[in-house]
């Protein structure tokens, strides 16, 4: 009963359609109707090969096959999607890896394997991503003020189930790229070295609101045009840092003050959300800001302010893994290349309990969360195809080492 | 019983003051709860000096003194105010009007006197602005959708009472200058030459929604940053053509989907508010704007779409008004000089009927719309000399030519 590639593709088939809307995409929000759907179809088919399946507090899902006296290698990811997303981003994860767990249930030796559907990682449902992998590891305490829903939802398990309780002693992520990389590049097969700095920061430009009209263009206090300035000035930094892959900055939420056609804009917000791997990259970016910023403020006589939304530090894959990954790359003969996660993913947090791996598999046109996300059913087995030797890998280095 | 400043002074303080909250600004939207009011105050001291009250069917209230069969020398303005706006927007000219009434009716001998208040000139209760004065002179043949408003106020009046029906013969309007160039360069009086021509546009640059970490910066598809690269040019291109008072830009409104801290915009759209006294210049700048949207857009990747919102062509003011306020001003030592008006006032639409002019007075800081709006009590006594003067002069140049 080997992985069967056919097998994963219907089960992909069937299972990815469910909460898709022809023209609109997917509609399958956290512990929404269709979440609720497809969670049911997974538990019908894990029960089906024998899987043991538990609940914790944040209707997680985590099933396991194998002798429960030995350590887990866990594989997870998420059905939920943003609305309108694609069919890939997460259910690509959490379907693989059922058919690795069907494959390999009687071939690995050493662990019992787990499959693991998290809730809620697109923050799309509720505030913030990677909820359901932040409390099963420790990162929040408690604080589920959706409970309702999730008792409504009849997955809502126990506090002991949580993993932070029983950690896993590896955990794979198999995920689409959701960046145009891989595909532009050639490559088959990427490999994670962890998930990259992240710091979002509200940067804020407050000028003087008159009258469109009557204020020449030489005396006005613009928000606006500080802030275009300042997104030119920041982007072409950007732009050259990350022609090494080094620095990404974007732009996404504006919000202008008072927001009325013939009134010059007295105040400007917006989101700035800076990404690399390296952290003094990160600070060296935020100081560019800050200089940035204060040049065009005093330059156009506007207030210039900014604070940090939040961060999150880079974490590090395991090394083992990332070597048992690119060992299945090359006994498979796919071209592959080390990369970052420029995103976060339930990895990041499964990284605290447990020694943590991912493997992308290219995203056509680095299309997500849009329905014009799409990945080649040959790029899908092929991450398949790596995720279980990974696991045959790693179950195999227990055999050797442990 | 000449004009009396102090009265005007002390009129202009109580009247000035209904809805004004102290640490917001004046909230007056018309028709409401304390527009009622001032109406009301305003009413009590038009019949305190004889005055006949009429209303026509926008609720404008349309005051007379004298001989109803001589022709009108109209003065007008608004007491409608944007929330959180000044004292002197509108009121100052209503106000100002009234001393004139009352200090001149005696005098005027080849005119009756009139004085209007309009209806929602600000706009901020209804769309669009200049509502009364657009009903009054059939610039809009009906749509008063706000219907049961104007009859619960008690204001509603027949439409046989519009001005378009029994025009003025000279219509004039005193009103803060709202911009910054009569106190910038040492002026008193502002005597406007006519209202600039008006062009909205909406600009929409559409990108591709992606993954602010996965996408190079070199890979993407940013509408936000074309905006801020054309928001660049725009402002240069006008600030040029604005060295001689010639053109105006301004964004005022930004939309940006999906709006998503860390996705790269897929689409912004914005307001583009191009005014100038001279309809070449507004064409010029409008195939600059199209040049360079579509060369950015080009340069980018992203598409650009542009439409207008609306446009109004520029009003002229009469010949002979103006020559009759630069007379005033010469008479009374008055530094003056001719401008154009850069906003809308009621006064364009009452040039679809009467001979119009305006005169302007500084405004400190150029503010307006706010409640740091400000004008000196000697500049508003100066407004109110030299409107009196033109009465005088108008009602004089009748007893001459007429």
């Amino acid at each position: 009963m080997p992985v069967d590639f056919g097998h994963f593709l219907d089960d992909f088939e069937v299972l990815s359609r469910v909460g898709w809307v022809e023209g609109f995409g997917t509609d399958r929000l956290a512990l929404g109707e269709n979440d609720i759907r497809i969670r049911r179809e997974l538990i019908a088919k894990l029960s089906a090969i024998g899987a043991r399946i538990k609940f914790d507090d944040a209707s997680n899902i985590i099933a396991e096959i194998g002798d429960p006296s030995k350590p887990a290698i866990a594989i997870g990811s998420h059905l939920d999607s943003v609305l309108g997303g694609g069919k890939f981003d997460g259910a690509y994860g959490v379907i693989a890896g059922l058919e690795v767990l069907r494959g390999l249930r009687d071939e690995v030796k050493n662990h019992r394997l787990m499959l693991i559907d998290f809730t809620n990682e697109e923050g799309a449902r509720w505030i913030p991503s990677l909820l359901g992998s932040g409390l099963t590891t420790g990162v929040y305490k408690d604080g589920i003020t959706f409970g309702d829903a999730l008792r409504a939802s009849g997955f809502m398990g126990e506090e002991p189930n949580r993993l932070m309780h029983d950690p896993p002693r590896y955990y794979l992520e198999l995920h689409i790229e959701q960046g145009p990389v891989l595909e532009r590049e050639g490559y088959q097969i990427g490999i994670p070295l962890g998930i990259v700095n992240i710091r979002v920061l509200e940067i804020k430009f407050a000028g003087e609101a008159n009258q469109a009209g009557p204020t020449p263009m030489a005396l006005r206090r613009d928000a606006v045009l500080a802030m275009a300035r300042f997104i030119e000035f920041i982007r072409d930094y950007a732009l050259i840092r990350d022609s090494n892959e080094r620095l990404r900055a974007t732009v996404g939420i504006i919000n202008v003050k008072p927001g009325i056609y013939n009134v010059i804009p007295s105040e400007v917000s917006f989101t700035l959300d800076i990404r690399s791997p390296y952290e003094d990259e990160v600070n060296k970016a935020v100081t560019y800001v800050i200089d940035v910023g204060r040049a065009i403020a005093e330059d156009l006589g506007v207030g210039f302010e900014h604070r940090d939304l939040f961060m999150h530090g880079k974490v590090e894959f395991d090394r083992e893994i990332i070597r048992t990954i690119e060992d299945a790359c090359k006994d498979l003969g796919l071209r592959y290349r080390f990369m970052w996660s420029w995103a976060g993913h339930d990895a990041q947090y499964m990284a605290r309990i447990s020694r943590v791996g991912m493997i992308f598999v290219p995203s056509v046109n680095g299309r997500s969360h849009t329905k014009e996300e799409f990945t080649k059913n040959e790029d899908l087995i092929n991450g398949l195809k790596v995720l279980a030797e990974t696991v045959r890998g790693l179950d195999g280095h227990e055999g050797r080492e442990g």
